[in-house]
């Protein structure tokens, strides 16, 4: 499942450098932050830093190392995230009643971890390979936490009433000004052209072929038939989605799935996650500068699948499956780098687009980094997808249903831990993911 | 969406054949059991009466016939089964608590909409064709409730504790014999002999073309690109799923998706629906004969999505998608025809497969009738469908999220409503309609 | 606790009589109408004609009747309500669900009971006093069955959207007129005035003597120390309620229990159960007639005890104790009798309490019959109360923690199943039965 | 409602003791520990220090001190508990998802409020008598979130798998050896004999006289009729209750409320809480010393008045009313003091009863301290009550219905907030007080 590390690729860097990211993530919370879980979808993020040590602990440390002897037999039954095979663990709704390991004792934890599995691949070990190879998985699962670890420190942040600010805000996002309440279509005008990229009908291949490391839902390289079909440029920004709520689209049944509309009336609704109405005008929250005027030109995030669909359909349009998306980036965009919009930047949240002029064949930057895109492909496996046994088969292969694929990474994935093959995935309802929505089109034209 | 009646196709004589069948299909029933709804999903027989004859008045008799005053304004209301745009309604889950419109009161109605309906195919109505075709939507519509009408029927008797019998037992599955739990493999001995039925890698076309009646969602014929695989013969058998249940099937993790065997926890599922254990035995609740001694070759049916997805992970094989379904069946199985076993023949419960020797052509019946066969493909448009505006495009596009594909009919669809491109769809977790499994295999050998 | 039939008290005869009331109750009922359980306090009638019929087979003629069979074994899981000791049961919310036993079946079940009691009536049974005895228990409660299957039959078709009518319109409540909404106040003007009738402060003796029937848990005379107090000569009006409404009473939480207020808003109740808004005007919907304007002067009824306790507060006033009420009642009000609103009346529903002159002694009938008047007494144990041993300890002894007592019987009260010493007890949050308000003042003036 | 300030009681110097003791009684904690809310009915110790200073501030210092500008306007609305006159406030259940306010910023709000109050205390202000009058009420209401705060705290702490110990644990329960699981019975032997103590029929008067510091609902000294009874000397034991549950006391539904027994089946209860089995022996969690074996002459304490009222038939005797404890209090009780187990001893569990030798007249200490103990009264006003006026209304008044009221005080209450008239209150399932047991009979033997 991975290639081996190479002069410039060293895997105990690689280890320091995305253990110590996840403390850096947590660096401005205060102590409070760290325990509670103000949705189940939320886990605290004490639990975050525990469970990625308890990963690699249970995974390779309890495997590989003669006689070792856990640093606390209790753990396994707090850190256990759903592995079957693993044992009892505490019910997930429950994480955010646990004050006790206490953090000072997760950090201890962590320590323990990381001096042990350092002291491991510093070793000659006999099963050395295996150990790299499942450290390599640990840390893209620790990334794959990192992700979780932002958006529910946003969530536990942005529905605090008093909107704590995470980081100070950067000037990238300058220069917002609130949005007066009705204005939604006005503040369209100026705002940038999206282009409608063709993908002309062909055969063409899906997944991952190589041997860098890859889940294991996204193996099983195939071909699929596509139809011809457009697909936008850029995704959907503030104001766009502004202008469909002014439009009366949450109340008008005829966008929606009838899952979704009573979704929307049951829980009322009507908005994105974290737009606030404050006097007479919308704000954002976000974890860059806090609770802040809407701005119409930043990508619309925070939004569910049902309102992605909604949104599509009200725009005379649809969202693309998995495969259209995934030809597409190959065809029109560009390959995975610092230019886009990835954690590392710092920004927590996705900027505008940069404008590609019509006409022109600079591949567009838009499809990776800054929100996950919902599709219109179910969450299911691949051809001659085989689950696989053990503890790990339990990772993606159980998950394989009432799901929907989201593509492309977000401002809060680590950029190594990004492939245009990524399939992310998540039930319809969910909001507190960087997900955002981009259109397409049937036919060339 | 309808070909024109021809000669042998009379209209006005389908229109009352298939009314008819409504109401011959209760007559079993005491008057208690038209009112009640013993589950969400069931509803009351009068109700399906009901609300099939307001299909009727008010997409054609309130739009075509002049001056029309409806039979009762306040019927709407209560009929009106979840279209947004024909106005308010009453919750689904209180439709058992409705002791008015009595039946009496229904048997009017549908009496006055029968004449009214055969007053107007008999006219020379200037849109005559617009509502013949309409007609011919509206007993399809009626179709689909009479198979919702049976396997409602059946929950209402099925789970009250008098086990009543909807009929007397037809000869047809005579000769059963109680299963004494634990001898699940033991009876497994001399059933019929599964062969698995080759598809080669191809491209292939789906969906319905023609000009017969179809829904919107079969159409948008298009081509999928398969990879080898087989298929199997026939559905499992009760002996085989009683084999996987006494294998620990429903305990097992392994097999399952992690939300079905949460299902399965929550809800304490150990076997399928109307399977009780008495005394030592298994026994099933049939329409045709009641309670009776579990029948080891029956197909199995009244399974979620989520027992059959794990059922074909324990016997090392997995679910066709609805793709490779059509395609094998076309390939393999036969036409529509009165060989299989569909409402018309009165047994209402799934038979045994006619085996099909080794090496022999003879195309097998066993694809059409006797339960609808669950996928693992997600229910979502085909390329290019269009929702369709108006009322009737409530019927199928807003269901498209969360749902899976069931395909094939059942004992309990009327034969001239079948068609081997019919999309059925149910959500993973529901067991009262005649669901069935059929196992696939990656590869060609 | 019984007093032995006496010549001009032939207990067979009551048994026919009484028997024989709870079929002429649901003589207006459609077929429907006996199976449905629109709510989970609500049995079908259907169930109560069998439940009261299981309560003599199952308590009499089992244990009694040397040799006796039981009509259908079966029957004692659906009609046995909540005896622990008599086994397992039916859940009750399911009641609603079971079409069978059939209405007819279940009329069998009655037909033979009654044979089968009224030949051990005539026999020369070594325990007939005994039997005697049990026999006026069933009597008793099946009368307290009577009047649940009318305010039962009252929910399923006063929330029945055609609001069926139950009998004719008697003229008895003749004359009402409508009230246009925002004019509360206003039709105040004429309604009865009310009296304080005053009560000095002393020792009372509280509780049933004597050895005619009675509950347990009215038994066990004792003396109560009250203090000085006035009290209502006469429930509280629909025009008065209204005007608590119109004053913003739901809203106004200084008058609520906090528990209550909580209530009210999480259910939307802003009205007495069976107000219903209809155009400009309130309408009330009765047994007696349907669905009709709202009459100021009627008495307010099917309220919540909490509704109740917020209008006293609103009014000035507070709730009397079941011992305030008792005492009250013995001093102020006429004895039992059939110039009261009891359910031979047939009116089925509270009528107008007639004037008492100021200055003038006679005694008020308004006590009794009409509504069941909640009191402020939680209902607990009288002093020395033991619970029964047995089945039939089950019967009041287990019920009581979290209900207030109600005083005085109802409209759907037989008069012979009424005494001022009864205890009847609900929860606060019921209004389904024939509640009412009587306010209470403390001092003498 | 109080005494003003006398040479030897300085009110500033209370204040100073009272406020100081919340804090000293969250010393042991660690920062994760002020923030969760486990259960509902839990409130996180930082929102009880927070909504106790928020007291001060919204009733005095807004309301006296000229030109007051709060501390920070939005701590009102986390602080407000449920006066519905203060304006909106946060859901209850979501206090424990709210980190901000951080502790240390609620304990600056602490800091700013103390010296407010201790400035207008040394102040002459013109209302200084209401003022002193109100920071009285404030310190009780205070002291009552400190019995809150400690059980609070023990419910974070008991629920959480390490079982972190709040003290270490003092000799005064020395000596526990585990009680093997089977044995209830045996270890019975050599506990404390009780006593049962006459009270003879009379008038007894009940409730608060006095001018010193009372709550409203105490009030209104009037007399009841009692009727002869005993009462134990002490409450019931470990030891005891365990015999209980051996003898199946659980199971068996005689003993039961319905409702008591549909909610131990419910919630699968089977013991007190903080009773784990671990191996084959009973521990019981204390906040002194952490899990311990059960100790069988140890108070039984954490049961539900459902609980209570079914042990008490068990052992053939039955709860007091409010009314009898009060009485019998004062007849054979000792008045509050040192001597008892209040929450300044700091052992903060309840300790075995002292014998009291049979034929002595000594005053048993037992009826306070240690465990509030249920009654058999319902929570009701007594006669006159007035709920008063304004927001400090809301204190006592609304709560008035379905709670049983409780008696005596417990190891969590402070001595000085504690009086034989106190009156708890509790709906009937609530464990996480320290609950407890104290038997009655009729009758003088």
């Amino acid at each position: 499942m991975t290639k081996r590390p190479t002069a410039d690729y060293v895997l105990a860097e690689h280890f320091t450098f995305v253990r110590d990211q996840s403390l850096a993530l947590c660096a401005p919370l205060e102590p409070e932050d760290y325990v509670v879980q103000p949705h189940p979808d939320v886990s605290p993020p004490k639990w975050h830093l525990g469970h990625s040590s308890w990963f690699f602990e249970n995974f390779i440390l309890a495997e590989f190392v003669e006689g070792y002897s856990r640093f606390d037999e209790r753990l396994n039954w707090f850190f256990n995230s759903y592995y079957e095979s693993q044992g009892p663990r505490i019910t997930r709704s429950s994480r955010g009643n646990m004050t006790r390991p206490a953090l000072s004792r997760v950090l201890e934890y962590r320590q323990h971890v990381d001096k042990k599995i350092a002291r491991l691949l510093a070793s000659t070990h006999q099963d050395l390979a295996e150990i790299e190879s499942l450290v390599e998985l640990g840390l893209n699962h620790e990334q794959q936490h990192q992700e979780l670890l932002l958006t529910d420190i946003k969530y536990i942040l942005g529905t605090n009433p008093y909107y704590p600010v995470y980081q100070k805000r950067k000037n990238t996002n300058a220069g917002a000004v609130p949005i007066a309440i009705g204005t939604g279509s006005a503040v369209l005008t100026g705002s940038t052209v999206t282009r409608q990229l063709p993908v002309p009908e062909g055969i063409y291949e899906i997944g991952h072929r190589g041997d860098d490391f890859h889940w294991d839902n996204e193996r099983g390289a195939h071909r699929v038939l596509l139809e011809d079909f457009r697909i936008a440029s850029r995704t959907v920004t503030n104001g766009e989605y502004l202008a469909f709520m002014e439009d009366g689209g949450y109340e008008r049944f005829e966008f929606w799935q009838m899952e979704g509309i009573e979704w929307a009336r049951n829980l009322d609704v009507k908005a994105p996650l974290y737009w606030v109405k404050k006097n007479e005008s919308w704000c954002e929250y976000l974890l860059d500068g806090g609770l802040r005027g809407l701005r119409a030109d930043l990508p619309v995030t925070h939004v569910s699948w049902y309102e992605a669909d909604a949104y599509a359909r009200w725009a005379g349009a649809r969202l693309p499956t998995e495969f259209e998306w995934e030809v597409a980036q190959r065809m029109h965009g560009a390959p995975v780098s610092a230019r886009q919009n990835w954690v590392e930047r710092g920004s927590f949240h996705p900027e505008p687009a940069r404008p590609i002029k019509s006409g022109q064949n600079d591949p567009t930057e838009n499809f990776l980094g800054d929100t996950w895109e919902w599709t219109n492909s179910a969450y299911l496996p691949y051809p001659r997808y085989p689950r696989p046994a053990g503890a790990l088969g339990e990772y993606n292969g159980k998950f394989m249903v009432n799901q929907m694929v989201l593509r492309g990474g977000s401002c809060a994935t680590p950029q190594s831990h990004a492939r245009p093959t990524y399939r992310n995935f998540f039930p319809t309802d969910k909001r507190w993911q960087f997900t955002g929505i981009r259109l397409a089109w049937d036919g060339l034209s």
